[in-house]
C-alpha cells in the first residue's frame, strides 16, 4: 500500500486525454493523471509525449555524432495508479518520435479490464504492426510498472531474483584523443568496476593502452561489427585478452555468422551477440555462433520478451548480458530488474543524460543497486 | 491481506519440529504450524509427512495395477504463513516415500532469509542430489504457494496469464471390457469436453469404437511408447484421426527418436512427448521430433522449471500440454496455474482419489477453473 499512497501524495492533477501533439510542452515533474479510485471497473488509459534526451557529452558511434536522443515517455493509469514507460530511439535503429507517436496512437488499452493479463495485452500490442520495438517496449515497461505497483512487488521479486546479485555495470569510455581518454579514465576509474570501450576502428590498441596507463579495471569491448577478417578478429581478441579485456561484443558483421562462429570457437574470451539479434526468435539460431547474447529492451519489445530471451538463452547454455540505449532511469530501472540474472550489464544510459525524469535503480560503487519499490522501482524527479 | 487472515483463522496450533516419522498419523485438517508473527527476521521451516493417496478405482498402466499412490505432503511456514506442496510417486517413476523423506530431511531452508528469492533457493535444492524430481517439486510447489501468499497474488497472475483462458482437462477412460467402457463413458461424457484413452495395446480400436457408440467428444490418446513399428504407428494415427482423436502422446519408445520424428512429420495429428522428456534440458533435442511436450511437475522439479520449459517450447514453436500423476488438489492446482498458457491439459489426478486434502482449482463443465486465491490457490479441506 505504500506505493499507492506515495502516488496519491505526489500525483499532479491533470486531465485525461489521448495522445498529445509533440508541440505541447511538458514539465519534468508533471504526472499526466488525475487521482481517481475507479475500483474493479477501472480502465487503463495511456498518455505519451516526446521527450528529447540531452546528452552530457557528444556521443559518437561509427559515423554518427549527436548531442540528443529522441525519446517518448509513456504513462499508463489504472485505478489511480500510474505505470511509467519509455521509448528511446537512437537514429541508427530506424524508429523516430513520429513513428513511435503514430504506433502508440493505435494502441487501445480500453478493451482490457485487467492490467495483470500481460500475455493477452502484449500479444495484442505486438500484433498492431511489425517492427516498432521501442514503441512496444514503452508500453511493456509502463504495464510492468503498473502491474508491479498494483501487486505491490518489484519485478526482480516476482521473477524470484535476489537483488544483491545485481552485477556491476560497465561504463563506456568514448573514442577520443589519448589526453581526453586519460582524463576520462581518471574521472571514472574510482566509480566503476568494469569499463567498456568501443573498438573496431583504427586506434583500438592506442585506446586500450591509454586506459591501461591509468587503470587496471577489467574492460568489456564492443566491436560493433568492426572486424571483417576472422583471423584479424582472433588476433585482436588474443591481444585484448592479454590486456585484461574480459568479453567482446559483436566482433564481425552479422552477415558473417559462420566467421563469427569460427572466432567464438577459437576465442579465449566470451563473444556476445548484439547487432546479430533483436528478439526472442533470433536467439536459437545463434547457439554455437556466440557465447552469449546482449538483450536490450528497446530492441526486443520490453521486459516480458527480455525475460523469455534470458530463459531461452540459459536453456541453450548461453551467457546473457543486458544493455541499453541512452535512456532515462525509467527504461534503465526496468532493465535493471533482470540484472541479478545476467553475466554482464551495460546499463549506463541514464548516466549519460542531463535531463533524467526519474530516480530509480542507482549505481553504488560501480554495482547496480535495486531499491525495494514496486514495479520497475522509479519515482518522478 | 485476505489470504493472510484466512490462514490465521484456520491454522491449527501445532508445535514446530523437523521431519516426522512415517509412523506418526496426521489428520487431514491439521496444519503443522503454529501461528506466529516473526516479521523480517522470520525463518522458513519445513515439515513433511507421508500421505497415501486412496484411488477411487483400481488403476492400470501396462502391467501395473494398484489402489493407492505413495505421496508426501510438505508444508513450509514463514512468518505465520504456510505454503503447501506435495510429492506424488507412482512406483514406475523410481521415487518412493523413503527416497522423498530422505531427500527432504537434507533440505535446510533456514539458511535463506527471503522466500521470494526462488532462484537461489531452488538452485540450492536442485544441487542437493541428482534425480529426486518429485521431492524437489514438493519443495518448489510449497515455496511457490508461500511466495504467492506473501505477495498476495496467484501465480497465473504473476505469470501474466488470463485465468479465463484455462483449457478443458481431459478425463481418462480406463482400459476395460466394452460394457465397463460404455458405462464409464456415459457417466463422464456430460461432465467433460475431451476424453483421454490409453492405447498401444491389443484392443485399441475396440476401446475407441466402444466410446464412439456413446460420445462424439474429442479424444486424446496416450500410447505410452506402445507402438514399435513406425508404419503401424502412422496407420493407427490415421485411423484414430478418422475417429475424432485430436492428439497423440508418446507413440513409440523414447529410444526410437528417429522413428518418432518420421511419424511426427507424416502425422495429421500433433504428437506430444511424455516419456521422452523430464526436465528443461530435454526440450531442445525434441525439436523436430515431436509437435509438443507434456510437462509434469513431478518429473520436472516443479513450477519454476515448468514455466521455463513452457517458455523454451514456445520459442521452439512447439505445442505444450500439462499433465499430472494421481495427486491431491495441491499439486493439481499448482499445475493449473500454468494451464492458461497450454494447448492441452490432463489434470484429472485429483478426481481419481478419495482422500483429497485440499480444495483448489476445480473442473466446471469440463474446464479447469482457477480461483483468485493467492499462491497456488488451495485451502485445506
Amino acid at each position: 500500500m505504500q506505493n499507492r499512497r506515495d502516488f496519491l501524495k505526489t500525483a499532479a492533477l491533470a486531465t485525461l486525454g489521448v495522445g498529445l501533439s509533440s508541440q505541447q510542452s511538458w514539465g519534468n515533474n508533471q504526472s499526466l493523471f488525475s487521482v481517481n479510485s475507479l475500483g474493479k471497473s477501472a480502465k487503463m488509459k495511456m498518455k505519451f509525449f516526446p521527450y528529447e534526451l540531452q546528452l552530457k557529452h557528444v556521443f559518437t558511434v561509427a559515423a554518427h555524432s549527436r548531442k540528443t536522443t529522441p525519446d517518448v515517455q509513456v504513462e499508463i493509469g489504472y485505478d489511480g495508479v500510474v505505470g511509467y514507460g519509455e521509448a528511446s530511439m537512437p537514429p541508427y535503429l530506424g524508429e523516430s518520435i513520429d513513428s513511435v507517436m503514430s504506433f502508440l496512437s493505435k494502441v487501445d488499452l480500453g478493451q482490457f479490464n485487467d492490467p495483470t493479463q500481460l500475455d493477452d495485452i502484449l500479444n495484442y500490442i505486438d500484433r498492431i504492426a511489425p517492427g516498432n520495438t521501442a514503441a512496444k517496449a514503452a508500453v511493456d515497461i509502463a504495464l510492468h510498472d503498473l502491474v508491479g505497483k498494483l501487486l505491490n512487488a518489484p519485478w526482480y521479486q516476482m521473477w524470484g531474483l535476489n537483488k544483491e546479485q545485481a552485477p556491476a555495470t560497465t561504463f563506456t569510455i568514448g573514442i577520443d584523443t589519448p589526453d581526453v581518454v586519460r582524463q576520462k579514465t581518471e574521472e571514472v576509474a574510482g566509480q566503476f568496476n568494469i569499463l567498456k570501450v568501443k573498438v573496431g576502428g583504427a586506434n583500438d590498441k592506442e585506446m586500450i593502452e591509454t586506459i591501461r596507463t591509468i587503470s587496471n579495471l577489467p574492460i568489456a569491448v564492443d566491436a560493433n561489427q568492426g572486424w571483417t577478417d576472422k583471423y584479424q578478429a582472433l588476433d585482436m581478441i588474443n591481444w585484448l585478452h592479454s590486456k585484461g579485456v574480459v568479453m567482446v561484443e559483436q566482433p564481425m558483421p552479422k552477415t558473417q555468422l559462420d566467421d563469427i562462429a569460427w572466432v567464438t570457437q577459437q576465442s579465449v574470451l566470451p563473444i556476445f551477440a548484439d547487432e546479430s539479434l533483436q528478439r526472442l526468435n533470433d536467439v536459437l539460431p545463434l547457439k554455437g555462433a556466440f557465447t552469449g547474447i546482449n538483450i536490450k529492451l528497446m530492441k526486443c519489445t520490453g521486459m516480458r520478451e527480455a525475460w523469455k530471451m534470458l530463459t531461452v538463452a540459459r536453456a541453450l547454455d548461453m551467457k546473457v548480458m543486458i544493455g541499453c540505449m541512452t535512456e532515462t532511469s525509467c527504461a534503465i530501472s526496468a532493465a535493471a530488474q533482470l540484472s541479478p540474472a545476467v553475466d554482464f550489464a551495460d546499463l549506463d544510459g541514464n548516466l549519460l543524460i542531463s535531463n533524467d525524469r526519474f530516480k530509480g535503480s542507482v549505481v553504488v560503487d560501480g554495482k547496480i543497486t535495486l531499491n525495494e519499490k514496486a514495479g520497475i522501482g522509479v519515482s518522478l524527479l
